[in-house]
């Protein structure tokens, strides 16, 4: 029985602050969907005794350890000897491994040398997991009573082989479902007060929240060993919080889908898709960025138009159609402009909603009355539907853009539910 | 002195997977840049023995570690209890915080409970921290003969807190510097073996090597005592890799610019901006994205003028001027189109260069001639210039617009050169 797991990211690339981890919470995600509860992730550079410590210490408190990176042909790539340390054992030469190396190489049009061959290295007693997407083979082994998958650092190579190698392998004990909701137009400190009694620590579903940008995230999870009974349960508890919030609750989603900026546009896109209308947007400051997050979602096709960063004040008269003299008397970041970006922007690209967005998003262009994260954005829809907004976002250059793409998408969420827009996190008042 | 520092993230949705450690490699790369040693981050839920446990085990083995996360006033927030007991301490109020906080929460119109005065304890011998951001305060004690600082985990409070109370406090042993190289169109395996007497692991400066997404980032790092002496053999190595990878080399960036489609969108900003050039864009598969990493970059509206978001046919035709007629005799991913749209985005949009991009991201929309990951990319520029690449890209949705978007400002980048754009990554033979 696989209970827990402890996923151990390797590289110094990762000590030294160059890379995100990306590949740990990805593992993380599919363990915890599996059932198997993931007690701590652990990251060490290339360094011989810290990885050889940190697998045996890993290795000898939890059922399943997961490794990632260190497997490739460079002198860095100390996984393997790490392996052979932690479990009393040495490295071998693989032959069939020599083998399917050697020819994956000669197809690449590579040399088959001595540091290319350092990837058919292994430990007596580990298998290789194959490689479908890279040149480097996994490794699995039994480290006392932790079994244990190294997989190779490129997440091209890792997720595929953890689909077809390890979860095949892998024996929870329970099951877990896990569900989220996203709630908008509220501070955290007043969510947190209203769903109190359900954020308690030992209670079934565990019930737990964090805010980001102005959104909420509850996030719920059910372990048990009765799936039905855990569904049951998350219905009970779902309902109930949606009760509490009432329209403050925009958006559901199960595991996978774990940010919320990805959940709300995915929110909006259902809408827009289900109402068989289109979205068109016209980006200043966020410069292309609410396109970006829409356009992640396969078939947004159905749902956006299209968009135009009008990164100069040229473009936004050229291509948009902004009056001279209303850029010349308000300013680029103003209400009049969002306006015109907005009704151009629907103008310009068939659509039936637009959104505009045109702000200060620093470090420079700062003014006495229009101080950094000053942002305009205009909404436009169908009836000559026309709503503006205007926030002062706190935060970087970063912040400022990330606050202005999920508060656009908000105003926009609620006008497609038919409702009034509240106030949203960071709003001035009019 | 501080030599050695640990990273100890906390939070249940770090373990399950649920939100990615951003706190950690931001951390680790603000300590490496003063010359502190991460020998290893750490993470755990919230869970009250796995965080004692933690923290005892790790202040135990270094010099300095730093928590993040759990400072808040909800129940899952343990890291101030857990410090307690890691110390052999207890909490207590601390009253100048109560104040502090009161004040905090009835400005921002909240309730004062005491939930939110949760954030007022601290272990009896450890300095609140100021938070100038938000309500948690930070905490600052010494465990064993560990300077132990504990942040609170959003990023917009932790960073903060980090410049003014931490750094001030903390003492390195030594100087580290480090520098980065990208190099592009040369496959990993060659660049390792060229590079190959530079990489092995006990040199002075350590270099290594990563790819991702078409570019290979070089980094090299110095640690010692004698900053001059360490900018001379970096100076050195630097000339020397030139040298080795010739014209494969595209940009050099400072620690702090660690992600390479962001240092590839620095060099063509910096390139356009030298030369007083600006740039249009025409993105359909890419959805805004190369507009989106574009201006990530302050200052970026010297270079860049503006784009296009065409996600439907009808927009490519309107707004970019693309004939119907090609479109639908070549279909929108085709190599007509991409020129069609690259020039028309140089018409529309006032602008020295443009790019256009048309390809098929997937899940759908692949045929049996134009399979998944399928992109032409277009760069028209002064004097009739115009340059057309068809690409396969392996991988995912998110891999194949991310692919394109690197690829589309790398052949940017040979062309300000004045070089002919190499054959890249996943480039087809014409």
């Amino acid at each position: 029985m696989h209970t827990t797991a402890a996923i151990l990211s390797t590289g110094d690339e990762l000590v030294l602050g160059q890379l995100l981890d990306t590949n740990a919470r990805w593992i993380a995600e599919q363990l915890t969907t599996l059932g198997i509860r993931v007690v701590q992730v652990a990251v060490v550079g290339d360094d011989l005794n810290d990885l050889t410590a940190a697998i045996a210490r890993l290795a000898s408190t939890h059922d399943l350890l997961i490794t990632t990176g260190g497997l490739g042909p460079t002198a860095g790539d100390l996984t393997r000897e790490a392996l052979a340390q932690a479990s009393s054992d040495h490295l071998i030469v693989d032959q069939e491994q020599v083998n399917i190396l050697s020819t994956k190489l000669r197809n690449r049009g590579r040399n088959v040398n001595d540091q290319q061959l350092r990837q058919a290295l292994r430990p007596t007693h580990a298998t290789p997991l194959p490689n479908a997407h890279g040149t480097a083979p996994g490794l699995c082994l039994r480290i006392r009573n932790c079994d244990t998958f190294s997989l190779p650092g490129p997440p091209g190579e890792l997720q595929p082989m953890w689909l077809a190698s390890v979860i095949p392998t892998l024996h929870p004990d329970r099951k877990v479902l896990t569900r989220l909701l996203y709630a908008l137009g509220i501070p955290e400190a007043t969510c947190a007060e209203r769903l109190k009694d359900l954020t308690a620590r030992a209670r079934t579903p565990l019930i737990g929240m964090t805010a980001s940008g102005g959104i909420i995230t509850i996030r719920m999870r059910y372990e048990g060993s009765d799936a039905a009974e855990g569904q049951a349960l998350l219905d009970r508890d779902e309902a109930d919080i949606c009760t509490r919030l009432g329209t403050n609750i925009c958006a559901t989603a199960t595991a996978g889908q774990t940010h919320s900026d990805q959940a709300l546009a995915s929110v909006v896109l259902n809408q827009l898709t289900h109402r068989g209308e289109m979205l068109a947007l016209a980006e200043s400051c966020t410069g292309g960025m609410v396109a970006e997050v829409l356009t992640r979602t396969p078939g947004s096709s159905a749902a956006l138009a299209g968009g135009v960063v009008c990164y100069t004040n040229a473009v936004k008269t050229t291509l948009l159609g902004v009056n001279a003299e209303t850029l010349a008397n308000n300013g680029a970041v103003s209400e009049p402009v969002a306006s015109a970006m907005a009704l151009g922007a629907r103008r310009v690209i068939p659509a039936d909603w637009s959104i505009a967005i045109t702000g200060i998003a620093g470090p420079d262009g700062a003014t006495a009355t229009k101080p950094l994260g000053t942002v305009w954005i205009a909404l436009a829809g169908p009836n000559a539907y026309l709503q503006t907004r205007h926030f002062h976002f706190p935060g970087t250059r970063h912040d400022v853009r990330t606050r202005s793409t999920l508060s656009a998408l908000a105003m926009l969420h609620f006008a497609l539910k038919g409702a009034p827009i509240p106030k949203l996190l960071w709003q001035q008042d009019a």
